[in-house]
């Protein structure tokens, strides 16, 4: 950023909002310009969100899925949840979206992150050594892999498909297919042979 | 937002982010996991720089641009600013675009906004009776309106020229053009029109 005049604090808050993803410099003025002009209440109601959020959440030392209480996660500790199923997903928004279906009732396991040799992430860096070690206790039957279908994902999904399956589990993997509610048109090359492939008798 | 699945503490980090001007629910979302992806150090920083800006600025009492110094702020205390030329400016980020250019030398008086009917501001909400008293004390030569070229900016260049006149200062306006790098062809029809009528001699 080149020279600027607006007073240092402002210039902090500026470069604090610069520094989050997708915000540039134009946007993080705005946004600084908005929080100044927030009443006090609501600002100090900002950074106490902040705050907390950091100090209270952490990650559940079961699924490893965010969380604010002790222990394991609400979802851990839910009799009405299936143990014997595990959900691989890659982040854990990637949960709230499963949740979002309603159609899962098995238990998750958050990676943080997938295998990515460009961004130099390996198998040491994620979430795994918790995995194996709840498939390995015995109990699960099925882990179902979710995380995203793109190289990375996929990558990441045969890797642990491979060194689960000694455990005797039955590894499986999200459906591909056309997106409900899509265009036949729109859909590209890859999708619509995935489509094809999984096509089921109705 | 529909149900979701998050703890409480970052479900209210989420909120948060959410009202912020230009950030949706998934936005929000990614800035909310971003900033727990922080060093709880950074985190500190973030939440102590929004505070921080809060509490330490304010408008300057002369021309009610944000400074953080008591009294008045760098440019109206600073000798080497021509004092009889004030520049009209709707908000703080135009002066910023005004001392970007290196081409003024004078004072500013930020509004903090534009009359706008529509959005319920009238002069009585901005910062005009503070401009009119700088007028009328008198040393003003001239006064420069650099609204915005937009229907408000507009409306309020023409209605504090039409109160500063019998002050006897000069008022002008920036003038209209075709912008310095960009092609006529793009240029559209009031513009070039203004660009026109204001040609000069070469």
């Amino acid at each position: 950023m080149a020279q600027t005049f607006f007073p240092p604090a402002l210039e902090k808050l500026v470069e604090q909002f610069a520094r989050l993803p997708g915000v540039g410099t134009k946007s993080a003025q705005r946004l600084a310009f908005f929080v100044l002009s927030l009443p006090e209440e609501q600002t100090r109601e900002f950074a106490n969100a902040i705050m907390n959020a950091k100090t209270v959440i952490h990650c559940c030392p079961v699924c490893q899925n965010l969380t604010d209480s002790d222990g394991p996660c609400p979802i851990c500790q839910s009799p009405k949840r299936d143990g014997h199923t595990i959900c691989v997903v890659a982040e854990p928004k990637d949960v709230v979206a499963m949740e979002r279906s309603r159609e899962y009732n098995g238990l998750y396991h958050v990676l943080h992150g997938v295998i990515s040799p460009m961004n130099h992430v390996g198998p040491d860096d994620l979430h795994i050594k918790s995995l194996l070690e709840r498939v390995s206790i015995g109990g699960v039957e099925e882990v179902i892999m979710a995380t995203n279908p793109d190289t990375e994902g996929e990558a990441t999904a045969m890797y642990l498909s491979r060194i689960l399956k000694p455990f005797g589990a039955k590894v499986t993997r999200l459906a591909y297919g056309i997106p409900v509610g899509s265009h036949l048109e729109f859909a590209d090359d890859a999708t619509l042979s995935r489509a094809l492939e999984g096509r089921r008798e109705m």
